[in-house]
């Protein structure tokens, strides 16, 4: 099935992704004994083509189904299904990792519901509340990309470090910063692909395809402003065409923008476009030139191939980082079995 | 005294600061009641050019002198003379907030020292080392502008803000983001001062005064850099003067990009270029137009006045951030007296 996803963001060439079934202790005391190898949760990768959801504890132990996203009702009907069903009433917490803005502040009455989005239907939708009101667990929420950096921080390419950044550079360009082991939300939440960047229109005359900033660094390096700087998709320009060198320019210019403001310990790339292995070393290369010498770290200097990275779980990061969503709201709410389903208002 | 200190950097113009004697409760009562309001802690502000000492608990109870930076014996010498002496054997700790860069890794061996100063009697010099041997205390340690940081948000214009961004214009351009409630660190420590702009050369032809990067945000927008462009220093510049529609230009450009990788809730903007009050409409303004609309954030669309603001403790953020470096150097290692000063070695 094919449900026209667009490259980039994360979810791009999903077929249906795991079938391995959920095998893992369902007893009590295997909760009691260790809960991270045991526990069950449901996990929501919610996009504006399709939910990718997920029943399991990790990418060993994930039962994985698209839906298309039509109307939230009959979206979040079968996602809930496929959840409830699956888990056999042993649910312990959802996450949902979802295109925005978002309403994120916990004590904002908007908290979990989808806001200003262009699909109408969608608009001020609160998600988070009509998959809790369902299921009766826990619910964890966050943007798809902040999600697809807890993917990669657990299992992926971040393991183990407490301060890096996932960009996906595709459809847009966008950014989930960690800090100190916590994703940044902050006053809304990072929209890093929006920042501003040297632009030599001598160079390049291309004005830029964002709407609202026109040349900031998603208007400039974004998968549909190669497509319509150069009049074809970036996955048809081969390795020698002078886009590349252009696009790890503009990469580069924002990477070392998030190294001067950030600190990061690593940088990982993700999505459509950095589907094309050459473009690392380009980055990194241009990187390199662009600090020049000033940030003293070996880490970046002398190692900056470990140090600008691809992601490793591909388009599982973002249901995987939900997966990780799900498990936080578990340890906030505390052990004990899940509630009954809430009425429906 | 004046030690020819440049402006900005948070400690220009300071005079001795404090005489206000330090009268709060000695018992040890006190501390378990209060411990914030009767603990005596030292507080260093580490300059290129003049070191500001204090001893005592918060804005209203702080004794400061100036020692000139000269050799780090004398230095450190007359600085820990002060401390010890002012605090009568009930110093809890004392912490430093530094010019650098510095070693902030607490698990490497540079951990508290200066590290690659041009100042050659400091390079390398372990700093945190040499007061905690003379004073048998803990150490907070970090960068100035950090410092600066966290006396505004204890008592400034970042109070109760748990995620903002506090810049400072001056010599150079420096930031400190506190997100979750703490400071930044990260790989090194954030150096916001030098992530690249759009730099329009028919408008501004000046290539930018930083030797790393030229025209980065610190090579167009510091003070010096204003000075060999207009061939004069940014005080002497009046208000109706294009430099300042160019000044605030090229600040809110470097805000905007904060804004949209950090998402702070405030930015205060401090230094020697900001004492020009007109600057702050002027980067409001600019603010807004770059942002044009993007970041749906009332604090920001609808109160740009309260978003960007001036520092409220003046040239007193740096000593007193280095105060609240005491407080949590104090509260990590615990209640309970200091022991003796350790044997020098």
């Amino acid at each position: 099935m094919d449900y026209g996803v667009p490259p980039g963001r994360g979810v791009s060439g999903i077929a249906v992704l795991g079938r391995k079934p959920y095998t893992a202790c369902r007893r009590a005391s295997c909760y009691a004994n260790s809960r991270t190898a045991f526990d069950m949760f449901g996990a929501i990768e919610a996009g504006g083509t399709k939910f990718v959801c997920a029943v399991g504890s990790g990418p060993d132990d994930l039962e994985t189904i698209q839906i298309p996203t039509t109307s939230p009702e009959a979206t979040i009907g079968a996602a809930v299904a496929f959840l409830a069903g699956r888990a056999g009433g042993e649910l312990q917490a959802v996450g949902i990792a979802s295109f925005g803005p978002l309403g994120l502040d916990p004590d904002s009455p908007s908290f979990g519901h989808i806001t200003s989005t262009p699909k109408l239907e969608w608009r001020n939708f609160d998600l988070a509340g009509a998959v809790r009101r369902a299921l009766g667990v826990p619910i964890g929420f966050d943007t798809d990309v902040n999600g697809a950096a807890l993917g990669e921080a657990r299992w992926g390419a971040a393991k183990g470090l407490a301060d890096f950044v996932y960009l996906t550079v595709g459809t847009g360009i966008g950014g989930g910063a960690v800090v100190g082991g916590r994703v940044i939300h902050g006053l809304v939440h990072p929209e890093m692909g929006h920042i501003r960047l040297p632009h030599d229109r001598a160079r390049d005359p291309y004005p830029g395809i964002c709407p609202y900033h026109g040349d900031c660094l998603e208007g400039l390096a974004s998968g549909p402003s190669m497509e319509a700087r150069w009049g074809a998709p970036a996955s048809d320009l081969p390795p020698e065409h002078p886009a590349w060198l252009l696009e790890a320019h503009y990469l580069a210019l924002g990477v070392a923008s998030f190294v001067c403001t950030l600190s990061p310990r690593r940088i990982v790339l993700g999505g459509g476009v950095m589907q094309q292995a050459h473009l690392f070393g380009l980055v990194r290369a241009e990187l390199l030139e662009l600090l020049n010498g000033y940030v003293q770290a070996p880490e970046i200097t002398e190692r900056v191939s470990e140090f600008v990275v691809p992601p490793l779980l591909g388009p599982r990061a973002g249901v995987l980082g939900a997966l990780v969503l799900a498990e936080q709201a578990s340890i906030a709410r505390g052990p004990g079995p899940a509630g009954p389903p809430a009425a429906p208002d």
